[in-house]
């Protein structure tokens, strides 16, 4: 099998020692999945189930390995990001633990059960489909970060159509949309329990929120202390840079 | 006219020049009153109208005044507190831009008119009224503290029915219930458009929210910059004691 393909490169996940296949014209994970796979609420034992919509090239699914001995499965529309997530898997020997599907969220419930898994993560597009400009035209990049094939509507639905009762479901989102989010996890049974935004640096207006909701949860939401990404020198903080490169 | 009653006491509101009543006895301000005056969009020109209800001995139409030449229509359901606003009030004597109103916000649109107003500011009680223990038999407290007399979604209600159409009601609540007071305020066209998460100090969960609402807003809410209460020495922050105290 050969790993890399075209412009792909072997990039380091170097808090979790682990490698990931990566194209800048293709697509790389971004600081946002990074941030979900550390703040969702997981199964630890080999006996937990956890989902991974909207994959990408398995960033979420190759650091929650790392947390959780978990069986994960991971589901991507774009068959070359799928096809990208499945090489990672491979070159970190993770095949028994993580299976990569290529298909559609919508069709996650019908094709890997209904309320059989412990845990979803969701990075979903951010952008509504009407605010997708010529500057985004690579189709890659364009179905990642827009609501073409998937509206945040739908990716809730299938999280919490997924989920056993009491399971959860973290999403990662821009917070310009969490009236939305909330409302839509509470439409679909999903309680919000676990809110964390994230800044830029200090001053400055959350451009990230992490929330996390339990299927059938009693409405009491906590909201977490903030993180920031960048200090007053424009580098990352410390709890960043551990994030992305380990304690140090 | 007698300034003080009983145990009363004349207290400083030292930012802003003003003095105020209080009793340990019947009711002290908090500082989340204090930041929610601070928070609240309002018009300053002496055209602009606001209420603010359950308006305890007054405080918030006090901090509002050093901000505002707009007139505040303050409502406080118990005759104690109302009576406690009117007298301090007076000692400032801006009688002619606060008037104090003793009331039920229920009846608040119908008493003071539908859509008249540019601003809406409420502080309203807490706890949900099965949560009243003992320690807060305290009958003046219970009341103000507990949804005895007012649910929060009477409070949103009632804000609504009084704000013009891009008028701007800012709530200040615990975070626990975030969900319900944003759901809420959708229900009755209060578009969260500005969150504030308060908290404690670095590294703890938030204690205090502030929402501002525009009806019928466009959907789109900014998170604003967190705000810590104390230091690391549980000393008040800079930011906090500069709202408490003014710019030493």
């Amino acid at each position: 099998m050969e790993f890399l393909q075209g412009d792909e490169r072997l990039d380091y996940l170097l808090a979790e020692n682990l490698r990931i296949i990566q194209s800048p014209s293709v697509f790389s994970f971004s600081l946002d999945a990074v941030l979900l796979a550390k703040f969702a609420g997981i199964p630890l034992s080999a006996r937990g189930k956890i989902v991974d919509l909207c994959a990408g090239n398995g960033v979420i699914p190759l650091f929650l390995s790392a947390r959780s001995k978990a069986h994960i499965t991971a589901v991507e529309l774009q068959p070359r990001l799928a096809n990208m997530a499945q090489r990672s898997v491979a070159y970190n020997e993770l095949t028994e633990q993580i299976t990569i599907i290529e298909g559609d969220v919508n069709d996650a419930p019908a094709m890997l059960g209904v309320e059989k898994y412990d845990a979803v993560t969701c990075n979903p597009p951010y952008f509504l489909a009407h605010e997708l400009t010529e500057k985004h035209s690579n189709e890659h990049h364009a179905i990642a970060r827009h609501e073409l094939h998937l509206t945040l509507e739908q990716a809730i639905m299938a999280s919490s159509r997924l989920l056993k009762q009491g399971g959860k479901a973290s999403f990662v989102h821009r917070p310009g949309r969490m009236l939305d989010i909330v409302t839509l996890m509470r439409k679909y049974r999903l309680e919000p329990k676990r809110i964390q935004l994230v800044y830029p640096k200090q001053g400055k207006e959350a451009n990230t929120i992490l929330v996390e909701g339990i299927k059938d949860g009693k409405p009491d939401v906590k909201v977490l202390p903030p993180l920031y990404v960048y200090d007053d020198n424009n580098e990352y903080t410390k709890e960043i840079a551990e994030l992305l490169y380990g304690k140090q």
